[in-house]
């Protein structure tokens, strides 16, 4: 669960990250550290921290800050109406980041799996992002990453962000809930 | 006129300021570093360096990097076909710029006007940009903008990138000539 005492601690880490990688953000933006912990009760392995720039319904930016090890968990994003799935472009900022697709799967990965979940991990196309480095995904592709061991910051720019239709593999995510204290 | 040597010149320099923001690049993207001189002959005062990330059908995401106060001349992006216009967020990275759009004019704006070009510029509502500070300029909607005495770097988030359809109140720009040697 998502309790005031790890969001805090999780904003604050967050924030340490950002000045690590040399990122500005106001004092608004500060306030709107969003914190998913997609209540399954091991933040520590599968959590993510975000702060949003901008999301119109044609566009979206914003960083993701990954604690070391801390695992986003694999998901896709459906179309929507008329319109293909979310198309994302994550780049590294700072640290390192582990990203898997589908594809050829990778025989030793370099991404721990989160314990007691690994069934919901099914992507092994790996895919290693270090400062500058950055990789699209196609709307509606599965795909989870991790940060290495330093912690990891990210740009990701996209079509428009809408969590709610999100899917996740692991069935005890909710995703509506995952995202803002 | 954009010759090799100030395109050498240019990006060189542009490189020194992503280095000062803390921003990395690939060496991929260093060789691919735009340069819009405008067509000119004035780019200390009218010009403009790029580093594009990513330019898909649907999002695209660039740092533009200014000299100290070099402008980017007022231009807007028309509807294409079925699509309004280009949608953009600036968001300052490092250093400082004024934005310009249509609105309230400022009295003494900030920016010095390029000289000889003074008449093309022609909205004067002032938005000053910080560090960590952004503004979305709206589809088909005029805009200029110029650097502090630092000059600066900016992330621009924005649905897709056709320069070919830029619209310059300034007829001298030819801006399908101006973007790369």
């Amino acid at each position: 669960m998502l309790t005031r005492e790890l969001y805090n601690e999780s904003c604050k880490r967050a924030l340490g990250y950002l000045q690590k990688a040399g990122i500005v953000i106001t004092e608004e933006e500060k306030r709107n550290i969003e914190v998913a912990e997609y209540g399954l009760g091991q933040h520590e392995e599968i959590g993510l921290q975000l702060v949003v720039y901008v999301n119109t319904d044609r566009c979206c930016a914003k960083e993701l800050i990954l604690f070391p090890g801390q695992t986003c968990p694999e998901h896709r994003h459906p179309p929507v109406g008329n319109e293909p799935g979310k198309e994302e472009t994550f780049r590294c900022r700072w640290g390192k980041v582990y990203l898997y697709v589908p594809g050829e799967p990778v025989e030793n990965p370099k991404a721990i799996l989160p314990k007691g979940r690994e069934k919901y991990f099914t992507v092994f196309r790996e895919i290693e992002l270090n400062p500058g480095q950055q990789y699209t995904i196609e709307p509606n592709t599965l795909h989870w990453f991790q940060a290495g061991p330093e912690g990891a910051v990210i740009s990701e720019f996209s079509t428009k962000s809408r969590d709610e239709y999100d899917i996740y593999t692991d069935p005890d995510i909710n995703p509506a809930q995952s995202r803002k204290i």
